[in-house]
């Protein structure tokens, strides 16, 4: 681990100065490969409803900028104990959805030749796809462990098969995910019809509904969540919007109902054992979010994802700056 | 249950799109009668804090959009198994609270000729009197389900009767409500004097306070609600402040320590065997809102409401458009 | 002119009361056919930086609640000496721009049976090219009053054609407009090259830049303005981003420098005698607004646009309600 | 001049400082008596539109935190050469316009016992209607000099005689001002009928309107206002919305198309050599303010018309601490 | 109990008007002496990311009318069985640490000469150095239960020894803390080291994290804390951050992940029997607040605490006006 | 100018994307060394109202992505005739003032190194003063042209010779500028004392008052500034305050009556024959921005200041990407 750099040293540099990398880490190109890529794609022609998550890479960058480098809650340095790294932002032609497509999985393959696994930050969840689509190639089906408000596996809006509403009934369709594994996490509001519920199910998703969380608790959740992934690789996709709109009001399509942070960031710790192939966090739509709010959730989901990731070693250790 | 129609199609028209009515819905006068008809009134000069409720119906209305027809937390389509409709504002004056109360409830009265049950969206708390007075022509006294942080049963402010912190005494020494059946949920914060509380059970109300919510839970809250409201005809006036400034930025008197939206959506849910006669949603203020938080979060509110008094047929369906 | 229909009397249903059409004026349905016709087009997919202008239309509606029947510097009744009507939305496919311009094109096409001209609120500027499209079957070439910070004769962005940029380069190409009288106002900022303003020449536009307006006044401005024009039938189409920030925060490629909303509504003044035959007013993004700064400013101009439609009779008179 | 009390010294308390009186001047109940008494009139339940003007006075307050004690535009120290304290609310009835209304007239009448002249910070307009009464008591009619988008001598809302949008009507009627040196200055925006104007001019009224201000400049406004005022004692209230809504965005009624506040600033400068026996500042609604924007340039207009009535003496000083 | 004055009473004097004290009570000055004396600290110079709280009293002033006489969640009157009174500010050099936290000690110490107890408003974090050496000097060494989400016990920043981050580290290290029975509640998100915790233990905290609330619940914390403090005179310190940005978003250095304000107002209450000698409450930032929401969180903090401070006599009673 | 590396291509890389630089311009350390440096200076200790500055750079940094190559108001490529890089933030201590200017003359002499001009972005106006001593060392007392609403000549706050208030009597102290062609542009509101005044000529200041352009015009001032600049080398700091409220709310301490930013971008044109050595806008205040408004103004002013450096080659050309 020798050569690991981290953040910016907040004790020279104050934490709101410096161009903005995520956490204030190094970019890709000044450290070659990294065990984790951290990349933006700003992308929301996907969206039905409120547009505005293309701003979303740059604006969790910004409110990230209050990371520091010991994660108490899951006892890691997530930056010390691997390498992490900013890859700036996967760029998508915003006028067509199918070359945006194209475009983003191109990227994200091209990233893992200097990257083992990649964290992105959307834009929309249309990406969820074509990132699903790279790991893939990589890991073969994997498990999808997907937060959201949305169940995401609808058919098609206006004849689009591609947008924020349907990337897991594509991936599904197209042999992405491990149909004995996957699940939604903070699925709640309103459907088009019952045959959704029906549909998703076919497609290899179980699902912890927010009702379910009101009712029986995080733990209960924890034990559901655990028990459904199992050791399957596993990919984590996160709405932000699985968030409450209290917690998360800068996004797309908030529901009322949803989940603290405090409760999402636990479901994550727990998922320290797991083997964590890619994540994303999408949605993040800051013409509507209020003093970094979303972004800043967006950023501590990050920094939780991250911790999972970090390899456990005898000797955790303090990055290098 | 031919012939119901739902709201606009959100496969042909998005749901940006389009002159606003609640939920996309048709206005009543397009469909003739309603087993429930939505009704705005926006009449705020009973407030004695933030003024701006006025603008609370077409507010929500902008923010109901991203309702769907299915409703899986109670199994029912609200559209779908009784027509509602948007009957527009009830018109009140602004500058002469005792003609504006008569005015509510000459509208609430007429609109009774051409809908089974009414629900309302506000406007401050004032307009639950003539609310009430008009249900109660109907129902006899009812019983009186009641959210908010605040009591809303004191006597008058600087001489006048009918503000949006009377109406509930109002409407108890006129008879209006089930004095065995009555009750506050949520209730919160600093009041004027310990009387207050000898006062408002003496007028027929019980209480489920907020501090009850946080040690007891919510499971415990709904048993007491739902034993003191039995099997009266019930009424339910929700004023948005019951949820936490959080959740309810955008309103009028907040006071901390609330309520979560999924929390309120659960209790709701619970009032699915009852027979509702009648409900408002007040205290919605735009100007202090932020992304709609509040807005949505009635939206909500008002389709657990809606799918709460939605027939149970065998054969649910969706909604024709 | 009996038989016209005016906004709602705002002394019997207060202004902030009432399901919002533009201006509180019928709908078109009610009134079956109208002299002017307002058309919301909700589409912002071909934009290029802040999307958000796909809810342009209902925040224009919500903020044109306090316009009045009487115009004094026009000296005109604009929603009494002609029919107005707000005709509803143009639902157009979010998720591919080709097809949304063919709907919107065949829905102005349609609009155009039940009215004489057409005021369309936007959505982003793309929509300009199919509603120059339907103008142009009736009127053949037009000339093109065109009020924009930005120029938006660019050729292609991301090799897409049709976008928010393009719409008076594919005018031009396409024989629509009336290359010896169209003209830009307002224009200022970077351009992408030297070659922008000559091939904006070529394409026919001559310009009033800011700067020119900075320096020679708006009497200047208006005289070059109404020379250019001529007697040609003028189609007028207003970026509301040709105001200042300041003015107008609500839109997606803001640039400082602009016009204020008093010079503007001044040049749309001078053009009261001028024979109008459609105008469109574009890019209110509302989720950068502030207090309907911007959609406040939109529904003026509006304003001054059926205004300057109006018919001056000897007996100009009220609108009935 | 000895013994006057100025604002809190800068050197020693930071501005941010201490409980907010209007620039940071003592109370009233701490010098005794006043030149000039600042009093807050909290009262908006006579506005037609959006509410919140009653907490206009706070909200001056804390913007006029920045005012400092030497006026160089006018060479004065509007502290320093006469006294001025602020003496606090006139608390008024939010439920009951006409008991309010004679609460401010009984509330302005009492302060006249310890202050020469009154500027009060409201509220909505409805409030110069009482404040005229009290001014005449002392003065008789005097010429009204009025800043504003609207007339506000129309005749009743709803059948209220008393109305922010009718004081000056009603001031007319009662006899209450100067018929042949009354002024509206600013106004703009549609009316409701031709006939507005009318009556407006019956009623004693010469307009400036923004359009003249437009076209012919502020020196020709200025020379159209001196001209009209005259030598008359005059009584000056200005409607923050006379400034444009960039300007002062936090208000009830917004109307595109007004003054700059240097243009305000400038013309109120004009009137230093006038006798001006009283000044109200209205319709400052927070909670559609952005940055104190619109609380800022009402404390930059009370610094002018402070300046203008401050006696001219050969030895201008500062004020003491 | 005879003379004390409690806040100016709503139903003569609405409560958006008069100049703001915290809850409208009396001035320290009014009233001479009192058993507590609130006192606005603004200061910020010694934050580390963003600056603001310096306005921090002001707002929480303003936002503070709400509050009422009764408290029912304690059952007493905090205004009424004793003395309550805003003693306005202690004003501090913005530009000079050092001299700042000089003015604070010194400005503490002579309130004392006044009050029995005091509650200040910060500002930030820095002044909990200089209210606790003004504390000891009379109770030596004293419990100190922090609630924050973070623990304020770090060395130095760019060298400066006493600044937001630092205050608990120096006040340990001057014997100003009682090592058995400080706690900090709330902590969460990351650390800079390790050893940031070890350092922590040895200057006597012990902590309830954020994680431990979630999983174990407030009624367990509540046991921790109060086996903690035991009997020993206690100084609160309450930063607002630790609330859930969603709870409080007007803050400097925000973390996801904490508290509602119902839970923290719970472990308030749970102090009431407890010898409380002290409190400060910091670290809002006004400009990053939205709709007072941060602010009220923090007035109802202060009310709790105010509450728990004040004795329980056989008889309550309301306080006179 | 072969080799010159403009910003990044925007018909590739869409404007929203990418880790934010100024311009999308390339780093400092990419190019080696520049003609024109851009460096943030994130410090804002030296403010005596409103802190917030410090996140300038990074807020500008953001607005400015949509800044084009080609600036047709001077007919020139700005970042292609010369060649512009981003240099990141110069970090100082937020602790100690006095550290920290030492700080910042010590980061521009170093960026002197490889640049032969310096624009920064602040910060607070205390920056100034490092600046203008690292400006001097090379070029001895320069012209300082400052725009601002305030004079920032002023002695000590708090006893604090170096503050936002005071660079430029400090700078006069110490010989950095030529006493016989500095200016302030914009000054307006109110000051200390009449002294302010004459210290401030004494200091080597002329001044064109904001009065002074709206009663003479934009061409006067003009004409006066460019008449005391003469040949000069002149240093030109603009504090965004200069800007009135309405175009620039995200700012310190504002004054309403201020410049438009289209009067400050034709005032800056009009310098584009002289020699300018360096430049600062400061005072950019995020917290108090709405929708990027004052930042565009920023990036704007920027755009114009790097075009009238520009060298006017017989070759303009566009950069390379």
């Amino acid at each position: 681990m020798a050569g690991i750099r981290g953040p910016v040293d907040a004790s020279v540099v104050p934490r709101f100065a410096g161009i903005a990398t995520f956490a204030r880490l190094p970019r890709l190109d000044e450290v070659g490969r990294a065990d984790v890529a951290i990349a933006g794609v700003p992308f929301d022609s996907g969206v039905s409803y409120r547009p505005g998550a293309r701003f979303g890479p740059s604006h969790v960058r910004e409110a990230s900028r209050l990371l520091r480098p010991y994660n108490p809650a899951q006892d890691v340095f997530p930056f010390g104990s691997q390498q992490v790294a900013d890859a700036g932002d996967i760029a998508a032609n915003p006028f067509d959805i199918a070359e945006a497509v194209g475009q983003i999985e191109a990227g994200a393959v091209a990233l893992a030749e200097h990257a083992d696994r990649l964290l992105t930050i959307g834009g929309d969840h249309t990406i969820a796809l074509p990132l699903l689509r790279a790991v893939s190639r990589k890991h073969g089906p994997v498990a999808v462990l997907h937060f959201d408000a949305h169940l995401d596996t609808w058919d098609t809006y206006f004849g689009a098969p591609t947008t924020h509403g349907t990337p897991f009934r594509r991936a599904s369709e197209e042999g992405l995910i491990d149909l004995t594994a996957s699940m939604h996490v903070g699925i709640r509001g309103p459907l088009y019809a019952k045959s959704d519920l029906e549909d998703d199910a076919r497609l290899g998703f179980s699902i912890v509904t927010s009702e379910y969380l009101e009712e029986h608790g995080v733990a209960a959740a924890i034990d559901r969540m655990r028990a459904r992934i199992g050791d399957a690789p596993v990919y984590i996709s996160i709405d932000i919007d699985v968030l409450d709109p209290a917690h998360a009001p800068g996004t797309g399509t908030p529901e009322a109902g949803g989940m603290t942070s405090r409760e999402l960031l636990r479901m994550l710790r727990a998922l320290d054992d797991r083997s964590i192939v890619g994540a994303d966090i999408v949605e993040v739509a800051p013409a509507y979010d209020h003093a970094q709010l979303t972004a800043i959730a967006a950023s501590h989901v990050a920094y939780e994802l991250l911790s999972a990731m970090a390899p456990r070693s005898t000797q955790d250790r303090e990055p290098q700056h």
